[in-house]
């Protein structure tokens, strides 16, 4: 971890710990340099990813703010594949259905940017929040990138052992939801009656080299999502 | 409009024209400097908006490179306030049921940082994608803010009409999401089945120093809603 992600962390938990509430103004730039003892474009960068994945806002000429929500259970729409972290507030499980290694469907080549004939891991999942199903998922990772996986793996974080266990970094998402109603199968795994609501997150996922790794599709059991979602200003 | 946004808005634009696709290669730093007689703290400044925006993605050492959803036909969930520019590929039109001043709703109050007793503009509309029934939305905005609103206005882009006439700047917003079923009175606006599926999305809006102004209320028609997002790393 790189100096000004250290700073970042540590200013993120300082306002967890505290509580700290939106609108609540954190020290000057001049005070956090002292402070971390690092350089003016050291904290700049600290402060600029805390912006980006809003916890701060920054207001010329007027300070550095806490941005925090106010709701309390509500999933990050953007951040729940990174999942344990952002969810601590909640128990989250899995049920693994399936695990292994297959040719990609046509959809699946099509966002991954292979070739029928290439091999992906495949995994379908039963997620549980609290003990409720949160949602089902299938996940088709390039195994080019994504070389190993087994059941221990899938039944925790995925996405901690692709970082830490592989090394690959991950970088930018495409997101496509649809609202549309269960079918047959999907009602079985939720627990839920056929024709029911549901919410359908396709996302795209790619390392920070631009090449996608991972196609999902996830179903969620509408009873139990809310989501949240953070959008800073396309404006500035 | 500062010159990096104006660099920014340049690429962009060019991207768009010769429809580069992702993954494409854009000249590197030195050059974009050259073209747009810039100094490599603006032209930095510039990528890092269209980074932001999600308009292209770089690589350490490789290169700047396009970044483009291959999906058409979806509606971009973060902009689609701002609307119009976003959705140029869509005929977009409001019928406006309701538009007064009055006290806010406790919910509208709370997002707001609202006294009960405060006024709000409430706005009330249907709004219809290429003749079919896209959403419901309920608004209400801080009058002490938006200290002006006619029904000539809300039938267009009240978002517009807040920057460029009322020269407010907008900032970051909160989003909730929700999927539910349609109430009768839902129903009857969108034109479907009460019990039908809907994704209701709240949002608060906020201004650059911080200040909500808007707090809206959507609910949408499953059959014409496909939302598109896109995610920038956390894990930088």
């Amino acid at each position: 971890m790189l100096k000004y992600q250290q700073i970042a962390e540590e200013i993120e938990t300082y306002i967890e710990e505290h509580e700290l509430q939106q609108g609540d103004k954190l020290p000057v730039l001049a005070t956090l340099m002292d402070q971390f003892e690092a350089s003016k474009s050291t904290v700049t960068k600290s402060l600029d990813l805390l912006e980006k994945k809003g916890v701060i806002f920054q207001v010329r000429g007027s300070g550095i703010f806490v941005r925090r929500q106010k709701r309390k259970g509500y999933i990050s729409l953007l951040s729940n594949q990174g999942f344990k972290k952002d969810l601590d507030e909640f128990q989250l499980t899995s049920d693994v259905i399936e695990l292994d290694i297959r040719k990609p469907t046509a959809e699946a080549a099509r966002n991954l940017n292979l070739e029928v004939d290439d091999k992906v891991y495949y995994v379908k999942r039963v997620r549980y929040i609290n003990g409720e199903t949160l949602c089902l998922e299938e996940s088709f990772f390039n195994k080019a990138y994504v070389t190993y996986l087994n059941r221990e793996i899938v039944s925790e974080s995925i996405f901690h052992y692709i970082q830490e266990g592989l090394g690959l970094k991950i970088g930018f998402s495409d997101m496509y939801l649809h609202v549309d109603r269960l079918t047959e199968e999907e009602a079985g795994y939720l627990g839920l009656e056929a024709g029911a609501p549901k919410l359908d997150v396709e996302t795209v996922f790619h390392l920070t080299n631009g090449q996608p790794f991972d196609f999902s599709v996830v179903t969620y059991n509408y009873e139990q999502s809310q989501f949240f979602l953070q959008a800073n200003s396309h404006f500035q």
